[in-house]
């Protein structure tokens, strides 16, 4: 069971690295990885290693995300297993140009953070999966 | 430590779920979901719990996805923590349309899925969550 602490020190790993995105802070970002974490972007990279993930991140926020804002808008947070937590929120960025010249305002993103906590009872990523919200087939979800 | 039967069991699993999407065998599909069950579709729907996965996936394979068939190309599995399995999935779908009217031919999609062992030795999903490629972009991976 999550405790409430463990609660908490969840949405602390989620609000840093997204405080870090903003400040364009890359050592703390780093900071929120396990070494072994992989990650798969919107347009499907998948990379594996905090080193691969911090290298993209790097090249992507010094270029189409410089600048660029996120904020998070809803969490939810469920138990895995002992000491493994889902994370599944939905991110709204800023404005951005994609390297194809699309405009892209009020996109809005779906994040999967696997989480796994630490020995000194933090709570790291370990794996982090992302897909843009198609907001009109939002609409027609089967289940709502 | 995953061992070899582990390893074989978690490809079993997946080998097991594409097998029933392409059979269209929904009670199949279920089989390998655990209840609490979460999922992301390509469009970023969220959808927690078996019974809503499998609605919406009862709803698409009956029209979008009838008689689409997918393929997985690459699979590369890692350990979060015992009995929590990482899953990275390439998978190519077969021909469809979209609800909006685009013919999406020769599509790869990106599907993590974190698995998890269960007392009888099966390994289940315990979430997935789904992005398509876009295999233009992905020559400009700035990590390869």
């Amino acid at each position: 069971m999550l405790t409430t602490k463990d609660t908490q020190t969840i949405q602390k790993t989620a609000i840093g690295l997204g405080d870090a995105w903003n400040a364009n802070d890359m050592d703390a970002y780093a900071s929120y990885l396990t070494e072994d974490c992989d990650w798969v972007n919107i347009v499907g990279m998948h990379w594996c290693g905090k080193a691969a993930v911090m290298k993209a991140h790097t090249v992507y926020l010094s270029t189409m995300f410089l600048g660029v804002q996120q904020e998070i808008l809803e969490s939810e947070i469920s138990e895995i297993a002992s000491d493994v937590a889902l994370v599944v929120l939905t991110i709204r960025m800023g404005e951005f140009t994609t390297p194809d010249g699309r405009l892209e305002k009020d996109m809005q993103d779906r994040m999967t953070f696997v989480m796994v906590k630490q020995p000194n009872e933090r709570w790291l990523i370990r794996a982090a999966h992302n897909t843009t919200i198609h907001l009109l087939a939002a609409k027609h979800d089967p289940t709502k």
